[in-house]
């Protein structure tokens, strides 16, 4: 049966600061992607992040970004790969406190933003995070964006790996996504996004904003909490998945 | 054959930012207190502070303290029990992620600064971080005053705990520290504070400062690396424990 | 004619974090209390806070705070005179370069949650705070709560100083506010707080919680926007002062 | 008479840490930019070094950077201009509270490390940068690398603009530093760095790495008080500059 994970940050609230509908997104997700308190989140939330995350049998993974709450962790700062490897490493442990006190284990890391763009294309960053991970605990898998840098990374380290894929984004011939300042970058089209799903799911292929086909390792989707349209896109793409015979299964139930 | 332990603060350089004679004063100490990024230290000096302790054989401590880089983490901050909670995991997982990718492990936990002294005295916040460290995992050791909230809570969580005292300050009839504000507080004489030391650690005495003898339980002598002088001051009560037949070694050599 | 004026707390969102309803709220005020990046708010949240005031004709404050924004400002911090005074110094001066760029002026300064608390019964504190504020620009007016050591410093410093009231709370014998954790703190009776503030304003008399009569100064009156109740409650506070024929004007038109 | 200002980084001090010899350094150099805490400095730190710049006579500027404690303001981080723009104005007007308070006086704005470096190469920033000092004070110079993008927006945006050299790096044929990373970057010869310094002021030449001679306006000397032989090392630049007939002063006195 084929199998497919449906992935959501999680716990980017911060102090009096309140961000995302967690407690409804967490129904449809299999995995959720908690932030580490230096671009979103801080240790209470962190704490009851996981705690929601228990109760509701979704598998728990850090989300480390860069130290810059001002900008959300989505703005690129020039960090070299020594830094990069502290900086998982710190934020990683953190919640891995959270989560042992809880008696939960962490199922993978993501990076966040800039972070994850950063290391989807430079090897030095992805490896740094790669090796970070792999020294603190070698069983946690690693999810990136499909066929980028950081999933080589990922297994050039020995580490596992998960592909991740988006809804709602465009791809490039090359399998990279279109960048969010192009044309057609964004699918706004329900339908059509939910048919790309199924056939990166089911034939593991996508067509490019160019028209070609491009093979595509659809291994866990990306899908959003804030705000009740999101929430009512991600039911239908859960709906839609199970319709299709797709088992929505965190990943490291199906990942090797 | 009488045990005792030598912890001093390390890893509290921050960026550009350098503080402490790291390497010099851990040649005379057994356990050390390694700064956790939130009142100093950041995750880049945590790694290689982690690393410095492996290799000079010294034991691990995890040394959370307020957010509040500015004041160095010395200044009271008002949070209440659920927030201390939170705060120790948090530093103190990040702290562990280091220790594992090392093959350490966390010796101990000891606050810093205004959050051991609100411990010492408030009794919830005292629980907070005992509990903390208990969920995280038991076996840790809580590092805090003689005769403090902070042991009392230690030992009601279910903790090993470790009673700190100091070698170059004067101690109130209840066992307490006389504050540094009133006259006396701070012992100048090495001589006078050595022979307190000695008589801590073999008679578990020490005269108050008004006179009289009082019961403290000198398991572990805090000691500073700021300048040379310090650290010189280190050497000496190492020699001089050493000379009067009281083994110096880590706390997790002795304490049950 | 009676005067008095209606002051509220503005620009308070940070980077990806959206707080308070400024641009409903700000119809009704004639004073904004604008967050100075520390507690609350960021420099691009300050520039168009500081833009929305003047658009709206209202009176432009700074708001410093405790640089603790996991907190939101709200925790006591034990910081000595001559950091609180260069804190006030700080934040009021970011605040004032966004005003010059608009050719705005600042009106006043009122310090914010656990500063304006601590301000109030710290008499060495608010003495800090208002010789800043001197320092800087002597024409500024001290915002504080009415009856406190805020306001007595602010005059014994040679500043305008401006009395604070508050329509929802109810007030001790000696002036001060009941604290929120005793019963009865917060009166949630929207007519009686009308009537309250009618009399404050017109008398400069409230009934104190035991029962007897208080004087009380009501310059300015703190009203909130942080959800539509409360706009809607701010509303209504301008209308019935206004009916009963008392100007609602920022208090630089009737503070000498 | 030939002018040139010597100018250098000062107030980068931060709580319990201390960097710089701001107290020798100063007693050579003719302007100092001081750090507005984001990438350094604090406010007691400010306040006191406005201080001992107004007590040598010293020109006071405003050192903005990049909210990066932990990288020293030294990485580059992917800002917009609207947020540059807001960043400049929140650290200037930060700085001219300080100043105000001294009846002293803003000289200039030099951006700090990451931001004065990408503000040399990306005229959208740097017109930011420039616009922001504009609205705040018009009267304010600008001190930017020589023949760079930043000299260029002042001179655009109608600010007045001082051409920052280096007497210790070597220059492309273009009149841009070489990169740090090449070969030959930094000049460590003494003696070839004053000469430089002096064909700079006298000739308005240099010559660059590959040879050619080319023209820049040396109208400001970086220098730095880092350390003992830093401070030497400046001594020497003023002493050899009164030599040659060369006034040491401030931009101000001769920037129309």
């Amino acid at each position: 049966m084929l199998k497919v994970d449906l992935n959501s940050d999680l716990g980017e609230s911060f102090g009096n600061y309140k961000i995302g509908l967690d407690e409804e997104v967490i129904k449809y997700v299999t995995s959720v992607n908690i932030a580490c308190g230096w671009h979103a989140g801080d240790p209470e939330v962190m704490e009851k992040t996981v705690g929601i995350a228990k109760e509701n049998g979704v598998a728990v993974g850090a989300h480390p970004g860069f130290l810059d709450l001002m900008g959300f962790g989505r703005r690129n700062l020039s960090i070299n790969p020594s830094e990069m490897k502290a900086y998982i490493k710190y934020q990683l442990g953190a919640l891995m406190a959270f989560a042992k006190a809880k008696e939960e284990r962490i199922q993978h890391v993501k990076p966040h933003g800039a972070m994850y763009n950063m290391a989807a294309k430079d090897s030095a960053l992805a490896i740094a995070i790669a090796e970070a991970i792999y020294e603190v605990d070698k069983d946690i898998i690693l999810l990136g964006l499909a066929n980028s840098e950081l999933i080589k990374a990922g297994e050039h380290v020995g580490l596992k790996v998960a592909n991740e894929v988006f809804a709602d984004r465009a791809y490039n011939s090359d399998g990279t996504l279109v960048a969010r300042s192009k044309e057609g970058a964004v699918i706004h089209d329900v339908d059509i996004a939910l048919s790309r799903i199924i056939r990166m799911v089911r034939e593991g292929k996508v067509t490019a904003i160019t028209g070609e086909d491009v093979d595509i390792n659809a291994q866990s989707i990306c899908v959003h909490g804030d705000n009740p349209e999101a929430v009512a896109f991600v039911k239908k793409i859960k709906t839609k998945l199970q319709e299709e015979g797709i088992e929505v299964t965190a990943i490291s139930n199906f990942i090797k």
